[in-house]
Protein backbone atom coordinates (compact mmCIF):
# COMPACT_ATOMS: atom_id res chain seq x y z
CA UNK A 1 0.00 0.00 0.00
CA UNK A 2 1.01 3.41 -0.60
CA UNK A 3 0.34 6.68 0.83
CA UNK A 4 -2.53 8.35 -0.23
CA UNK A 5 -3.73 12.03 0.33
CA UNK A 6 -6.19 12.34 2.89
CA UNK A 7 -9.31 13.19 1.14
CA UNK A 8 -12.78 14.02 1.91
CA UNK A 9 -14.83 11.35 1.03
CA UNK A 10 -17.93 13.26 0.62
CA UNK A 11 -16.34 14.81 -2.12
CA UNK A 12 -17.56 11.91 -4.17
CA UNK A 13 -21.03 10.96 -3.56
CA UNK A 14 -21.21 8.85 -5.91
CA UNK A 15 -18.74 6.17 -4.26
CA UNK A 16 -21.38 6.10 -1.67
CA UNK A 17 -24.35 5.76 -3.80
CA UNK A 18 -26.24 8.41 -1.71
CA UNK A 19 -29.94 8.34 -2.24
CA UNK A 20 -31.24 12.49 -3.31
CA UNK A 21 -33.45 12.65 -0.03
CA UNK A 22 -31.11 11.43 2.20
CA UNK A 23 -30.00 13.96 5.40
CA UNK A 24 -26.48 12.84 4.23
CA UNK A 25 -26.58 15.57 1.55
CA UNK A 26 -26.84 18.09 4.25
CA UNK A 27 -23.51 17.10 5.53
CA UNK A 28 -21.20 20.06 5.19
CA UNK A 29 -19.30 19.45 1.63
CA UNK A 30 -16.02 21.45 1.26
CA UNK A 31 -17.10 24.58 -1.11
CA UNK A 32 -14.64 26.58 -3.23
CA UNK A 33 -12.71 29.42 -1.64
CA UNK A 34 -13.75 32.82 -3.26
CA UNK A 35 -9.49 33.12 -3.50
CA UNK A 36 -7.33 30.89 -4.39
CA UNK A 37 -5.26 29.54 -1.68
CA UNK A 38 -1.76 26.89 -1.70
CA UNK A 39 -2.96 23.91 0.32
CA UNK A 40 -2.19 23.99 3.61
CA UNK A 41 0.38 21.21 4.95
CA UNK A 42 -1.06 18.68 7.12
CA UNK A 43 0.06 15.57 9.32
CA UNK A 44 0.41 12.57 6.57
CA UNK A 45 -1.17 9.27 7.42
CA UNK A 46 2.28 8.38 8.72
CA UNK A 47 2.29 10.84 11.04
CA UNK A 48 -1.31 10.35 12.37
CA UNK A 49 -0.75 7.15 12.72
CA UNK A 50 2.33 7.32 14.68
CA UNK A 51 0.97 10.08 17.01
CA UNK A 52 -2.02 8.04 17.54
CA UNK A 53 -0.31 4.99 18.71
CA UNK A 54 2.01 7.23 20.90
CA UNK A 55 -0.25 8.36 22.96
CA UNK A 56 -2.23 5.39 24.08
CA UNK A 57 -0.91 2.39 25.87
CA UNK A 58 -4.18 0.03 25.32
CA UNK A 59 -5.43 -1.42 21.42
CA UNK A 60 -7.00 -4.32 20.46
CA UNK A 61 -5.13 -7.09 18.91
CA UNK A 62 -6.26 -9.41 16.06
CA UNK A 63 -4.92 -13.05 15.83
CA UNK A 64 -6.17 -16.24 14.29
CA UNK A 65 -7.63 -18.84 16.18
CA UNK A 66 -6.74 -22.83 15.42
CA UNK A 67 -10.00 -22.32 13.05
CA UNK A 68 -8.45 -19.50 10.92
CA UNK A 69 -11.13 -17.31 12.86
CA UNK A 70 -10.64 -13.91 13.86
CA UNK A 71 -10.04 -12.94 17.54
CA UNK A 72 -10.32 -9.39 18.80
CA UNK A 73 -8.64 -8.98 22.59
CA UNK A 74 -7.86 -5.76 24.40
CA UNK A 75 -4.02 -5.78 25.28
CA UNK A 76 -1.71 -3.09 26.54
CA UNK A 77 1.19 -2.45 24.18
CA UNK A 78 4.39 0.36 23.97
CA UNK A 79 6.14 1.58 21.29
CA UNK A 80 9.73 1.88 20.04
CA UNK A 81 11.34 4.71 18.98
CA UNK A 82 10.40 3.81 15.14
CA UNK A 83 6.75 3.40 16.08
CA UNK A 84 7.26 -0.26 16.31
CA UNK A 85 4.67 -1.99 18.76
CA UNK A 86 5.22 -4.16 21.69
CA UNK A 87 3.43 -6.62 23.04
CA UNK A 88 3.57 -8.91 26.41
CA UNK A 89 1.51 -11.53 26.06
CA UNK A 90 0.55 -14.79 28.08
CA UNK A 91 -0.37 -18.51 26.28
CA UNK A 92 -2.50 -18.37 29.59
CA UNK A 93 -4.81 -16.20 27.35
CA UNK A 94 -6.16 -17.16 23.90
CA UNK A 95 -4.69 -14.55 21.64
CA UNK A 96 -1.04 -15.78 23.18
CA UNK A 97 -1.75 -18.97 21.83
CA UNK A 98 -2.88 -17.75 18.60
CA UNK A 99 0.39 -16.39 17.80
CA UNK A 100 2.42 -19.17 18.75
CA UNK A 101 0.71 -20.98 15.95
CA UNK A 102 0.41 -17.95 13.46
CA UNK A 103 2.07 -14.90 13.70
CA UNK A 104 0.00 -12.73 11.71
CA UNK A 105 -1.57 -10.11 13.99
CA UNK A 106 -3.38 -6.66 13.43
CA UNK A 107 -3.30 -3.75 16.05
CA UNK A 108 -6.07 -1.08 16.08
CA UNK A 109 -5.79 1.94 18.42
CA UNK A 110 -8.56 4.49 18.86
CA UNK A 111 -7.15 8.41 19.56
CA UNK A 112 -8.60 10.45 22.38
CA UNK A 113 -12.28 11.49 21.50
CA UNK A 114 -12.80 15.18 23.21
CA UNK A 115 -15.46 15.71 25.40
CA UNK A 116 -19.13 15.73 23.28
CA UNK A 117 -17.16 14.95 20.08
CA UNK A 118 -18.79 11.91 17.69
CA UNK A 119 -16.05 9.05 18.16
CA UNK A 120 -17.10 8.92 14.23
CA UNK A 121 -15.39 11.84 13.79
CA UNK A 122 -12.34 11.27 15.54
CA UNK A 123 -8.46 9.42 14.47
CA UNK A 124 -7.96 5.76 15.25
CA UNK A 125 -5.66 3.58 13.65
CA UNK A 126 -5.17 -0.05 12.39
CA UNK A 127 -1.84 -1.50 11.70
CA UNK A 128 -1.05 -5.08 10.37
CA UNK A 129 2.12 -7.19 9.85
CA UNK A 130 3.48 -10.31 12.04
CA UNK A 131 4.91 -10.86 15.53
CA UNK A 132 8.32 -11.32 16.31
CA UNK A 133 10.33 -12.90 19.31
CA UNK A 134 13.37 -9.48 19.73
CA UNK A 135 16.90 -10.25 20.86
CA UNK A 136 20.02 -8.47 21.94
CA UNK A 137 19.75 -4.44 21.76
CA UNK A 138 15.91 -4.75 20.50
CA UNK A 139 15.06 -7.10 22.85
CA UNK A 140 16.32 -4.56 25.51
CA UNK A 141 15.00 -1.71 23.62
CA UNK A 142 11.83 -3.25 23.94
CA UNK A 143 11.66 -4.35 27.55
CA UNK A 144 12.88 -0.50 28.07
CA UNK A 145 9.51 0.62 26.20
CA UNK A 146 7.12 -1.75 27.37
CA UNK A 147 8.45 -0.58 31.17
CA UNK A 148 7.81 2.29 30.53
CA UNK A 149 4.16 2.09 28.99
CA UNK A 150 2.48 -0.34 31.12
CA UNK A 151 2.13 -0.26 34.80
CA UNK A 152 2.44 -3.58 35.88
CA UNK A 153 5.26 -4.54 33.19
CA UNK A 154 7.51 -6.38 35.58
CA UNK A 155 4.94 -8.90 36.29
CA UNK A 156 4.01 -9.69 32.72
CA UNK A 157 7.30 -9.77 31.20
CA UNK A 158 8.92 -11.82 34.84
CA UNK A 159 5.54 -14.89 34.59
CA UNK A 160 7.10 -17.06 32.47
CA UNK A 161 3.93 -17.81 30.41
CA UNK A 162 4.62 -14.35 28.84
CA UNK A 163 6.08 -13.48 25.84
CA UNK A 164 7.25 -10.27 24.61
CA UNK A 165 6.87 -9.53 21.08
CA UNK A 166 7.31 -6.51 18.37
CA UNK A 167 4.86 -6.12 15.94
CA UNK A 168 7.07 -5.80 12.51
CA UNK A 169 4.35 -3.37 10.59
CA UNK A 170 3.39 -4.31 7.32
CA UNK A 171 -0.06 -2.28 6.62
CA UNK A 172 -0.88 1.19 7.94
CA UNK A 173 -4.28 2.84 7.05
CA UNK A 174 -5.07 5.87 9.11
CA UNK A 175 -8.83 6.64 9.75
CA UNK A 176 -9.19 10.67 11.01
CA UNK A 177 -12.99 10.65 11.20
CA UNK A 178 -15.69 11.69 7.88
CA UNK A 179 -13.92 11.89 4.97
CA UNK A 180 -10.75 12.09 6.30
CA UNK A 181 -9.12 8.59 5.91
CA UNK A 182 -5.21 7.55 4.22
CA UNK A 183 -3.10 4.76 4.06
CA UNK A 184 0.77 4.66 4.08
CA UNK A 185 3.81 1.57 4.00
CA UNK A 186 5.88 0.25 6.87
CA UNK A 187 8.81 2.97 5.95
CA UNK A 188 7.01 6.09 5.66
CA UNK A 189 5.79 4.55 8.97
CA UNK A 190 8.92 4.28 10.66
CA UNK A 191 10.29 7.65 9.35
CA UNK A 192 7.30 9.69 10.42
CA UNK A 193 7.76 12.13 13.49
CA UNK A 194 5.19 11.85 16.36
CA UNK A 195 3.73 15.05 16.58
CA UNK A 196 4.79 16.84 19.73
CA UNK A 197 1.59 19.04 20.35
CA UNK A 198 -0.71 16.47 20.70
CA UNK A 199 -1.38 16.01 24.11
CA UNK A 200 -2.04 19.63 24.54
CA UNK A 201 -4.36 20.29 21.08
CA UNK A 202 -7.51 19.70 22.32
CA UNK A 203 -6.83 22.01 25.16
CA UNK A 204 -5.88 25.11 22.54
CA UNK A 205 -8.69 24.16 20.06
CA UNK A 206 -10.88 24.93 23.40
CA UNK A 207 -9.51 27.38 24.51
CA UNK A 208 -9.55 29.30 21.22
CA UNK A 209 -13.00 28.59 20.69
CA UNK A 210 -13.96 29.81 24.47
CA UNK A 211 -12.29 33.24 24.38
CA UNK A 212 -10.70 33.76 20.58
CA UNK A 213 -13.49 33.58 18.24
CA UNK A 214 -12.50 36.54 16.76
CA UNK A 215 -8.97 35.44 16.03
CA UNK A 216 -9.94 32.60 14.25
CA UNK A 217 -12.59 34.39 11.79
CA UNK A 218 -9.72 36.85 10.75
CA UNK A 219 -7.54 34.11 10.32
CA UNK A 220 -10.20 31.98 8.32
CA UNK A 221 -10.55 35.29 6.23
CA UNK A 222 -6.93 35.77 5.59
CA UNK A 223 -5.98 32.53 4.75
CA UNK A 224 -7.97 30.19 3.61
CA UNK A 225 -9.74 32.16 0.38
CA UNK A 226 -13.28 31.83 2.67
CA UNK A 227 -12.99 35.57 2.38
CA UNK A 228 -17.05 36.20 3.14
CA UNK A 229 -16.88 33.85 6.38
CA UNK A 230 -18.91 35.00 9.18
CA UNK A 231 -17.72 32.84 12.18
CA UNK A 232 -15.38 30.36 12.73
CA UNK A 233 -14.76 27.40 14.91
CA UNK A 234 -11.73 25.28 15.73
CA UNK A 235 -11.82 21.79 15.04
CA UNK A 236 -8.35 20.46 15.70
CA UNK A 237 -4.72 21.51 15.84
CA UNK A 238 -1.30 19.92 15.23
CA UNK A 239 2.05 21.10 14.62
CA UNK A 240 1.22 22.28 11.12
CA UNK A 241 -1.84 24.10 11.58
CA UNK A 242 -5.62 23.94 12.61
CA UNK A 243 -8.85 22.33 10.82
CA UNK A 244 -11.84 24.93 11.36
CA UNK A 245 -15.22 24.71 11.02
CA UNK A 246 -16.37 28.15 8.69
CA UNK A 247 -20.01 29.23 8.40
CA UNK A 248 -20.47 31.97 5.26
CA UNK A 249 -23.66 33.73 3.43
CA UNK A 250 -22.79 30.60 0.70
CA UNK A 251 -22.85 27.48 3.35
CA UNK A 252 -20.69 25.89 5.93
CA UNK A 253 -17.59 24.17 4.88
CA UNK A 254 -14.69 22.98 6.41
CA UNK A 255 -11.03 24.88 6.46
CA UNK A 256 -7.57 24.72 6.83
CA UNK A 257 -5.30 27.12 7.76
CA UNK A 258 -1.08 26.45 8.23
CA UNK A 259 1.31 27.91 10.94
CA UNK A 260 4.45 29.85 9.41
CA UNK A 261 6.64 26.77 10.49
CA UNK A 262 5.89 23.25 12.02
CA UNK A 263 5.85 23.41 15.73
CA UNK A 264 9.04 21.49 17.26
CA UNK A 265 8.03 21.17 20.94
CA UNK A 266 5.21 20.50 22.85
CA UNK A 267 4.43 23.87 24.30
CA UNK A 268 4.58 25.85 20.85
CA UNK A 269 1.14 25.66 20.14
CA UNK A 270 0.39 28.87 21.46
CA UNK A 271 3.10 30.95 19.92
CA UNK A 272 2.24 29.64 16.23
CA UNK A 273 -0.80 30.67 16.98
CA UNK A 274 -0.53 34.13 18.26
CA UNK A 275 1.87 34.62 15.20
CA UNK A 276 -1.27 33.34 12.80
CA UNK A 277 -3.13 35.97 14.44
CA UNK A 278 -1.05 38.77 14.06
CA UNK A 279 -0.26 37.64 10.57
CA UNK A 280 -3.83 37.85 10.00
CA UNK A 281 -4.71 41.06 11.24
CA UNK A 282 -1.68 43.07 9.17
CA UNK A 283 -3.71 41.10 6.40
CA UNK A 284 -6.62 42.39 7.37
CA UNK A 285 -4.83 46.48 7.54
CA UNK A 286 -3.30 46.24 4.67
CA UNK A 287 -6.70 44.98 2.61
CA UNK B 1 -17.17 -22.71 25.57
CA UNK B 2 -18.94 -23.36 28.95
CA UNK B 3 -19.17 -21.03 32.00
CA UNK B 4 -16.24 -21.11 33.90
CA UNK B 5 -15.93 -19.46 37.82
CA UNK B 6 -14.13 -16.22 37.84
CA UNK B 7 -11.12 -17.27 39.99
CA UNK B 8 -8.13 -14.98 40.59
CA UNK B 9 -5.22 -16.06 38.51
CA UNK B 10 -2.44 -15.56 40.94
CA UNK B 11 -4.08 -18.10 43.14
CA UNK B 12 -2.22 -20.64 40.56
CA UNK B 13 1.41 -19.62 40.71
CA UNK B 14 2.64 -22.27 39.00
CA UNK B 15 0.64 -21.36 36.21
CA UNK B 16 2.58 -18.59 35.79
CA UNK B 17 5.84 -19.91 36.24
CA UNK B 18 6.89 -16.90 38.59
CA UNK B 19 10.62 -16.67 39.11
CA UNK B 20 11.22 -16.74 42.79
CA UNK B 21 12.79 -13.09 43.13
CA UNK B 22 9.86 -11.77 40.89
CA UNK B 23 8.27 -8.81 42.33
CA UNK B 24 5.32 -10.61 40.94
CA UNK B 25 5.53 -12.34 44.13
CA UNK B 26 4.75 -9.04 45.91
CA UNK B 27 1.16 -8.79 44.58
CA UNK B 28 -2.01 -9.08 47.11
CA UNK B 29 -2.74 -12.92 47.16
CA UNK B 30 -6.41 -13.92 48.71
CA UNK B 31 -5.88 -14.78 52.38
CA UNK B 32 -8.06 -17.24 54.01
CA UNK B 33 -10.81 -15.61 56.05
CA UNK B 34 -11.04 -16.05 59.93
CA UNK B 35 -14.14 -17.29 59.85
CA UNK B 36 -16.20 -18.69 57.33
CA UNK B 37 -18.47 -17.17 54.96
CA UNK B 38 -20.50 -17.78 52.26
CA UNK B 39 -19.14 -17.16 48.81
CA UNK B 40 -21.07 -13.79 48.01
CA UNK B 41 -22.73 -13.31 45.19
CA UNK B 42 -20.99 -11.64 41.59
CA UNK B 43 -21.64 -10.92 38.07
CA UNK B 44 -21.35 -13.79 35.71
CA UNK B 45 -19.29 -13.53 33.28
CA UNK B 46 -22.14 -13.05 30.85
CA UNK B 47 -23.11 -10.18 33.10
CA UNK B 48 -19.79 -8.60 32.71
CA UNK B 49 -19.84 -9.23 29.23
CA UNK B 50 -23.48 -7.75 28.29
CA UNK B 51 -22.90 -4.60 30.89
CA UNK B 52 -19.89 -3.64 29.04
CA UNK B 53 -21.11 -4.28 25.77
CA UNK B 54 -24.30 -2.35 26.41
CA UNK B 55 -22.39 0.73 28.05
CA UNK B 56 -19.94 1.43 25.21
CA UNK B 57 -20.76 2.20 21.38
CA UNK B 58 -16.99 1.86 20.22
CA UNK B 59 -15.17 -1.30 20.14
CA UNK B 60 -12.50 -3.14 17.65
CA UNK B 61 -13.78 -5.56 15.04
CA UNK B 62 -11.52 -8.40 13.84
CA UNK B 63 -11.80 -9.46 10.38
CA UNK B 64 -10.12 -11.65 8.18
CA UNK B 65 -8.60 -10.01 4.18
CA UNK B 66 -8.66 -12.04 1.26
CA UNK B 67 -5.22 -13.37 2.39
CA UNK B 68 -6.84 -14.79 5.47
CA UNK B 69 -4.75 -12.34 8.09
CA UNK B 70 -6.22 -10.98 10.88
CA UNK B 71 -7.51 -7.02 10.59
CA UNK B 72 -8.34 -5.06 13.56
CA UNK B 73 -10.03 -1.75 12.75
CA UNK B 74 -11.83 0.69 15.26
CA UNK B 75 -15.91 0.58 14.78
CA UNK B 76 -18.96 1.71 16.32
CA UNK B 77 -21.72 -0.86 17.42
CA UNK B 78 -25.28 -0.74 18.74
CA UNK B 79 -26.57 -3.77 20.58
CA UNK B 80 -30.24 -5.45 20.90
CA UNK B 81 -31.90 -6.07 23.80
CA UNK B 82 -30.46 -9.64 23.88
CA UNK B 83 -27.13 -8.56 23.07
CA UNK B 84 -26.56 -9.53 20.00
CA UNK B 85 -24.07 -6.57 18.52
CA UNK B 86 -25.33 -4.42 15.43
CA UNK B 87 -22.55 -2.76 13.04
CA UNK B 88 -22.83 -0.43 9.93
CA UNK B 89 -20.14 -1.14 7.84
CA UNK B 90 -18.91 0.37 4.35
CA UNK B 91 -17.32 -1.84 1.67
CA UNK B 92 -15.30 1.50 1.28
CA UNK B 93 -13.75 -0.01 4.18
CA UNK B 94 -11.28 -3.22 4.47
CA UNK B 95 -13.70 -4.74 7.06
CA UNK B 96 -16.82 -3.91 4.85
CA UNK B 97 -15.05 -5.86 2.27
CA UNK B 98 -13.54 -8.99 4.57
CA UNK B 99 -16.87 -9.61 5.58
CA UNK B 100 -18.48 -10.01 1.96
CA UNK B 101 -15.65 -12.30 1.66
CA UNK B 102 -15.60 -14.22 5.24
CA UNK B 103 -18.65 -13.75 7.33
CA UNK B 104 -16.36 -14.85 10.72
CA UNK B 105 -15.68 -11.44 12.34
CA UNK B 106 -14.77 -10.77 16.68
CA UNK B 107 -15.44 -7.67 18.33
CA UNK B 108 -13.79 -6.36 20.91
CA UNK B 109 -14.78 -3.73 23.61
CA UNK B 110 -13.07 -2.34 26.99
CA UNK B 111 -14.95 -0.93 29.62
CA UNK B 112 -14.35 2.42 30.91
CA UNK B 113 -11.18 2.48 33.39
CA UNK B 114 -11.52 4.76 36.83
CA UNK B 115 -8.97 8.12 36.46
CA UNK B 116 -6.04 6.63 38.03
CA UNK B 117 -6.72 3.10 37.50
CA UNK B 118 -4.88 0.68 35.59
CA UNK B 119 -6.19 -0.28 32.34
CA UNK B 120 -4.78 -3.66 32.71
CA UNK B 121 -6.93 -4.34 36.09
CA UNK B 122 -10.31 -3.27 34.04
CA UNK B 123 -12.70 -5.02 32.19
CA UNK B 124 -12.89 -5.90 29.25
CA UNK B 125 -14.51 -8.66 26.57
CA UNK B 126 -14.15 -10.65 23.84
CA UNK B 127 -17.02 -11.56 21.52
CA UNK B 128 -16.65 -14.17 18.64
CA UNK B 129 -19.56 -15.23 15.87
CA UNK B 130 -20.70 -14.38 12.30
CA UNK B 131 -22.44 -11.58 10.58
CA UNK B 132 -25.53 -12.22 9.24
CA UNK B 133 -27.71 -8.94 7.65
CA UNK B 134 -30.92 -9.34 8.97
CA UNK B 135 -34.50 -8.83 7.69
CA UNK B 136 -37.73 -8.43 8.62
CA UNK B 137 -38.42 -7.81 12.45
CA UNK B 138 -34.99 -8.24 13.47
CA UNK B 139 -33.49 -5.54 10.64
CA UNK B 140 -36.27 -2.92 12.28
CA UNK B 141 -34.98 -4.04 15.94
CA UNK B 142 -31.31 -3.80 14.59
CA UNK B 143 -31.93 -0.32 12.81
CA UNK B 144 -33.77 1.14 16.28
CA UNK B 145 -30.76 0.01 18.71
CA UNK B 146 -27.77 1.62 15.91
CA UNK B 147 -29.93 4.85 15.46
CA UNK B 148 -30.37 4.98 19.62
CA UNK B 149 -26.55 4.36 20.02
CA UNK B 150 -24.55 6.00 16.96
CA UNK B 151 -24.73 9.67 16.46
CA UNK B 152 -24.32 9.64 12.64
CA UNK B 153 -26.37 6.03 11.96
CA UNK B 154 -28.55 7.65 8.97
CA UNK B 155 -25.50 8.80 6.91
CA UNK B 156 -24.19 5.42 7.83
CA UNK B 157 -27.44 3.18 6.93
CA UNK B 158 -28.34 5.45 4.00
CA UNK B 159 -25.28 5.27 1.81
CA UNK B 160 -25.50 2.69 -0.27
CA UNK B 161 -21.97 0.93 0.43
CA UNK B 162 -22.81 0.52 4.16
CA UNK B 163 -24.43 -2.80 5.20
CA UNK B 164 -26.08 -3.65 8.17
CA UNK B 165 -24.88 -6.49 9.97
CA UNK B 166 -25.46 -8.39 13.46
CA UNK B 167 -23.11 -10.48 15.25
CA UNK B 168 -24.18 -13.70 15.71
CA UNK B 169 -22.44 -14.44 19.14
CA UNK B 170 -20.80 -17.82 19.34
CA UNK B 171 -17.76 -17.35 21.67
CA UNK B 172 -17.58 -14.73 24.68
CA UNK B 173 -15.03 -14.15 26.92
CA UNK B 174 -15.02 -11.68 29.97
CA UNK B 175 -11.86 -10.04 31.60
CA UNK B 176 -12.12 -8.12 35.24
CA UNK B 177 -8.32 -7.30 35.82
CA UNK B 178 -5.45 -9.38 37.31
CA UNK B 179 -7.03 -12.78 37.78
CA UNK B 180 -10.63 -12.46 37.03
CA UNK B 181 -11.61 -13.53 33.99
CA UNK B 182 -14.07 -16.30 32.79
CA UNK B 183 -15.67 -17.71 29.72
CA UNK B 184 -19.46 -18.05 28.84
CA UNK B 185 -21.60 -19.38 26.32
CA UNK B 186 -23.96 -17.74 23.42
CA UNK B 187 -27.04 -18.54 25.32
CA UNK B 188 -26.07 -17.41 29.01
CA UNK B 189 -24.70 -14.49 27.36
CA UNK B 190 -28.15 -13.72 25.54
CA UNK B 191 -30.39 -14.61 28.94
CA UNK B 192 -28.11 -12.49 31.01
CA UNK B 193 -29.15 -8.76 32.31
CA UNK B 194 -26.94 -5.83 31.83
CA UNK B 195 -26.01 -4.76 35.24
CA UNK B 196 -28.56 -1.39 36.00
CA UNK B 197 -26.02 0.10 38.28
CA UNK B 198 -23.03 -0.03 36.22
CA UNK B 199 -23.47 3.79 35.00
CA UNK B 200 -23.37 5.02 38.40
CA UNK B 201 -20.63 2.20 39.89
CA UNK B 202 -17.35 4.34 39.52
CA UNK B 203 -19.00 7.62 41.54
CA UNK B 204 -19.95 5.07 44.49
CA UNK B 205 -16.91 3.90 44.59
CA UNK B 206 -15.33 7.52 45.02
CA UNK B 207 -17.56 8.49 47.28
CA UNK B 208 -17.22 5.75 49.78
CA UNK B 209 -13.64 5.33 49.96
CA UNK B 210 -13.57 9.60 50.34
CA UNK B 211 -16.82 9.82 52.74
CA UNK B 212 -17.29 6.70 54.32
CA UNK B 213 -14.14 4.66 54.76
CA UNK B 214 -15.54 3.35 58.60
CA UNK B 215 -18.42 2.02 56.97
CA UNK B 216 -16.39 0.20 54.77
CA UNK B 217 -14.39 -1.41 57.47
CA UNK B 218 -17.13 -2.48 59.60
CA UNK B 219 -18.26 -4.01 56.18
CA UNK B 220 -15.07 -5.76 56.14
CA UNK B 221 -14.75 -6.97 59.72
CA UNK B 222 -18.71 -8.10 59.73
CA UNK B 223 -18.97 -9.62 56.27
CA UNK B 224 -16.05 -11.30 54.62
CA UNK B 225 -14.45 -13.01 57.90
CA UNK B 226 -11.43 -10.83 57.82
CA UNK B 227 -12.55 -9.93 60.94
CA UNK B 228 -8.96 -8.50 62.07
CA UNK B 229 -9.15 -5.79 58.97
CA UNK B 230 -7.51 -2.82 59.75
CA UNK B 231 -8.70 -0.54 56.61
CA UNK B 232 -10.95 -1.14 53.91
CA UNK B 233 -11.11 0.40 50.18
CA UNK B 234 -13.66 0.02 47.80
CA UNK B 235 -12.62 -1.35 44.48
CA UNK B 236 -15.34 -1.71 42.49
CA UNK B 237 -19.21 -1.88 43.11
CA UNK B 238 -21.95 -3.70 40.71
CA UNK B 239 -26.19 -4.78 41.18
CA UNK B 240 -24.49 -8.04 43.77
CA UNK B 241 -22.00 -5.90 46.04
CA UNK B 242 -18.91 -4.45 46.67
CA UNK B 243 -15.39 -5.73 46.18
CA UNK B 244 -12.69 -4.16 48.58
CA UNK B 245 -9.25 -4.23 49.53
CA UNK B 246 -7.99 -5.11 52.83
CA UNK B 247 -5.32 -4.85 54.91
CA UNK B 248 -4.67 -7.22 58.02
CA UNK B 249 -1.90 -7.48 59.92
CA UNK B 250 -1.91 -10.95 58.10
CA UNK B 251 -1.43 -8.74 55.30
CA UNK B 252 -3.40 -7.07 52.03
CA UNK B 253 -5.99 -9.30 50.37
CA UNK B 254 -9.20 -9.07 48.23
CA UNK B 255 -12.56 -9.41 49.71
CA UNK B 256 -16.47 -9.20 48.70
CA UNK B 257 -19.66 -8.30 50.57
CA UNK B 258 -22.81 -8.58 48.90
CA UNK B 259 -25.85 -7.18 49.18
CA UNK B 260 -29.16 -8.33 51.19
CA UNK B 261 -30.69 -8.37 47.80
CA UNK B 262 -29.40 -7.60 43.74
CA UNK B 263 -29.92 -4.00 43.11
CA UNK B 264 -32.77 -3.57 39.97
CA UNK B 265 -32.44 0.10 39.61
CA UNK B 266 -29.98 2.68 38.18
CA UNK B 267 -29.90 4.35 41.31
CA UNK B 268 -29.83 1.46 43.62
CA UNK B 269 -26.43 1.37 44.66
CA UNK B 270 -26.85 4.26 47.86
CA UNK B 271 -30.06 2.40 49.52
CA UNK B 272 -28.40 -1.27 49.18
CA UNK B 273 -25.01 0.11 51.17
CA UNK B 274 -26.69 2.13 53.50
CA UNK B 275 -28.69 -0.88 54.28
CA UNK B 276 -25.05 -3.25 54.18
CA UNK B 277 -24.01 -0.47 56.75
CA UNK B 278 -26.45 -0.61 59.12
CA UNK B 279 -26.59 -4.48 59.10
CA UNK B 280 -22.80 -4.16 59.62
CA UNK B 281 -23.22 -1.98 62.78
CA UNK B 282 -26.19 -4.05 64.13
CA UNK B 283 -24.04 -7.45 63.52
CA UNK B 284 -20.62 -5.45 65.44
CA UNK B 285 -23.17 -4.26 68.30
CA UNK B 286 -24.38 -7.66 68.80
CA UNK B 287 -21.03 -9.02 69.17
Amino acid sequence: MTETTPTYLPRDPAAHQVPSDSPANDYPMPINPLSPVDPPRELSAAEQARTILANASVGTLATLTDEGAPWASVVQYAVMADGTPVLSLSTLALHGRNLKADARASLAVAGPVPEGHDPGDSGRVSIAGRVEVPTGEELAAAERAYFDAVPMAEVYTEFGDFTLYVLRVETVRWVGGFGRMASTNADKYRAAEVDPTAVGADYAVRHMNEDHADALLLMARAFTGQTDATSAKALRADRYGMDLGLETPRGKTPARVAFTEAVSEPDGLRPAVVDLTKRARAQVADS
